[in-house]
């Protein structure tokens, strides 16, 4: 047989990742927490009714499908397997895909519950996504979304709160230089207005969003191409070039907004939610309005929000933005609005690895190893491993009787900081020697104190 | 639209359940890492490759397979199609499959990274499995599983940390009345020869398996009809039968078993595994020698493990055992030795249900709910609620300025234990009334006590 392999765009998870993983996913889970999100678990499984028509064509097409079990070709249309047409025929041998994120089974969970479901709703989501995508640097098949939604209420706390929140993962993560860029989708309406570009929102916004990737010259490049006359980049780029602090670009597009109301609501709720953050004794520090943040086209309706870790080769780590109807595409006539956003796991963790954050003690590895020499030894060491392990302190024996130095090895190799080696003279005297495995310092410490020593 | 709906055989986890499947999920980790397991995670997809001929030719079938992406009728053979055979078409249209359990993806790691790996090796895995089985009461097409394993090592001190970790684990989830049995491969073959059945031990050991379910008269049936002698029977329920404790069974057996060294074995080792218990300072309560546990076939060839819950209407709730070699599946030349066990987490929930087990703080609901009348007191709120989540404490305000009334039932739907209400008189005098919404009881606190309060 053939050296196994994993399924391309896939990846284990060894456990020095999983220790960093946890790390980073334990953060954000406390947050969510400690901000009154509630966690939920849907199926990896949907049925493709469920998934299908949700995510473009695109995305219906890097949907991971599932053969139906059984004779699954049995009554299949002969037709449609005569001209192989494998699109027609994956519909009659598979009912289920695996889920692509996490709020199609958000929505599609809140209309099977609503009844039992108390507004406005608070759920918090971590749970891997698939995406048949072409795989390449730092874009898997797998990969985890960690997704906080509230719906059921307009309230600008919760836009606030969104904030807030980002604000402590960073402060978890030890993360200092990062931004919070926030816009709205009125804003962006605004502007379109303003510059007479109504109803070719689309080219507009499209362009606007690569600002910071191309710049502005490229960007008026494009806009020529889709037919903006240079007067309407001018007054375009006249606004997105607005400077200054929050407050004096949201005055100063306010009064360019003064006969555009969508604009104009933009501004309000920005203004509103800039207010909050005082209220709750926060600061606007690392929170940054930025005009030019599009953030996707027609999924939200007003704040949107995107975070960026400074001084780093990586994308965007978190984003979302406020819907007005999240249960829309399962036909439930009541408009459910809400706002969510949602941590990427995998560009955190490489961000954390290139800033060298993640702190020295997160290892999945036990603090101590006991060590010895024989079988008198070792039946001593594992009294003193059950004290160890009954205040709490992860601890192992070596299993087998070795030399000395595979134990210490071991011990190294799985970046144990501590081993107790138990001779014959520890045995006599009731003593411990203790090896700190870093700086190679030993002490012997009487038995009966060791798990205050460790503790 | 329809109503969506979920795939047959799966579910979706709520708050609530989210929140006591969390509680067990949380015992089992931390008992899995004070005994220096490390986790491994790996992906949900496997190459069919990896999982085909791992589980018998039932399994195979049960395997939820993953469909090509893209145009994958084209390069199908003609035949094949023509005449609709199913399992040979697949293979051409499926080259994925999802993780079936968490033993195969592990041995497929272990070959993978063998050079990294440091033996003895210990890992937890605990994630989804999927089978398309039939679904029933308690059987599910997605479910988690609890994985340890130690690889690398024969020593019994892995078997008698199982012992221990299972003890722990049923201590932080206040079970009490349990018992792991324990019985040895050796001591089964043992009897086998004692009743000179060499050569037909599946049919022996699938007969005595079932002895606890339907009694010695029915076992002596099938045995009947599977060609064992009345005599070849007596002997063997003679030994079946051997009362008392432990190690009185083992004596028994010990002097049965001295013409077959195999059962000398198997009783030595049990023999050895309970006097490590006394070395750990542990004892032999809820650990019952049962010889008539077999366990599967041929899988295991040491120790095995089975764990009961007594007065509850719920099969084992966690199993293992030692097996020779767990990556000869995939053509390993090196013979790993291991030892393993695993967890059932939906019997577990449903047990600790039946008996009510779960503490009653067990809720992924905030601590705290303040409640407001209008812009200003809601504003005042902001404030107190930075505070308390500063101290760590889960809280929340409601988002709206909505009727007080609607406020309370909120949190009573939630669970939410405490309500802080904020008026006109409470903003003036600078407190809060806090509300405790399972007993009604009202007081009033400073505002600056309130922190101090509820920690």
């Amino acid at each position: 047989m053939e050296k196994p392999s994993l399924p391309k765009g896939t990846r284990d998870f060894g456990p020095q990742t999983m220790a960093r993983r946890n790390f980073i996913l334990q953060s954000i889970r406390t947050v969510f927490q400690k901000f009154g999100f509630q966690p939920l678990e849907t199926p990896a499984m949907e049925s493709l009714e469920t998934l299908t028509g949700k995510y473009g064509e695109e995305g219906d097409q890097l949907l991971f499908k599932i053969l139906d079990n059984g004779d699954f070709l049995k009554n299949v249309d002969a037709a449609k397997l005569e001209i192989r047409n494998s699109k027609l025929v994956t519909s009659e041998i598979s009912g289920k895909g695996l889920r692509y994120d996490l709020t199609v089974p958000f929505a599609r969970y809140v209309v099977m519950n609503r009844h039992e479901i108390t507004l406005p709703f608070k759920r918090y989501q971590i749970q891997p996504v698939w995406r048949a995508d072409r795989p390449q640097k730092g874009r898997y098949r797998e990969f985890y979304q960690c997704d906080a939604d509230v719906v059921g209420t307009d309230s600008l706390i919760c836009e606030a709160e969104i904030i807030l929140m980002i604000k402590e993962v960073m402060a978890l993560l030890n993360i200092s230089d990062y931004s919070i860029k926030i816009n709205h989708r009125g804003v962006l309406n605004g502007i379109a207005e303003v510059i007479q570009a109504t109803g070719k929102e689309t080219d507009l916004f499209v362009a606007i969003d690569k600002l910071e990737k191309i710049g502005e010259e490229n960007v008026r490049k494009e806009l020529a191409e889709k037919g903006f006359s240079t007067q309407q980049q001018d007054i375009l780029f006249d606004l997105l070039n607005t400077t200054g602090l929050a407050e004096q670009k949201l005055a100063t597009l306010s009064a360019a907004f003064s006969s555009s109301p969508s604009g104009k609501k933009g501004i309000d709720e920005l203004k509103d939610v800039f207010n909050l953050l005082e209220l709750y004794k926060s600061t606007t520090d690392n929170v940054e309005f930025d005009i030019a943040l599009a953030r996707g086209l027609s999924y939200y309706t007003g704040c949107i929000f995107e975070v960026k870790i400074n001084n780093v080769s990586i994308g965007s780590i978190s984003g979302g933005g406020r819907y007005d109807n999240l249960t829309q595409a399962f036909g439930a006539k009541e408009k459910l609005s809400g706002v969510g956003f949602s941590f990427g796991i995998d560009r955190i963790f490489d961000a954390m690895e290139e800033l060298n954050l993640f702190p020295k003690e997160t290892t999945a590895s036990s603090k101590v190893l006991i060590c010895h020499f024989d079988e008198a030894t070792l039946q001593y060491g594992l009294a003193i491993l059950t004290s160890l392990r009954s205040a709490g302190i992860a601890s192992e024996i070596y299993p087998d009787i070795s030399k000395l130095k595979k134990q210490l090895d071991y011990a190294n190799k799985k970046n144990i900081p501590y081993t107790i080696v138990l001779g014959e003279e520890e045995l006599k005297t009731d003593m411990c020697t203790i090896k700190n495995m870093l700086t190679g310092e030993q002490q012997k410490q009487p038995t009966e104190q060791i798990v205050h020593y460790f503790s």
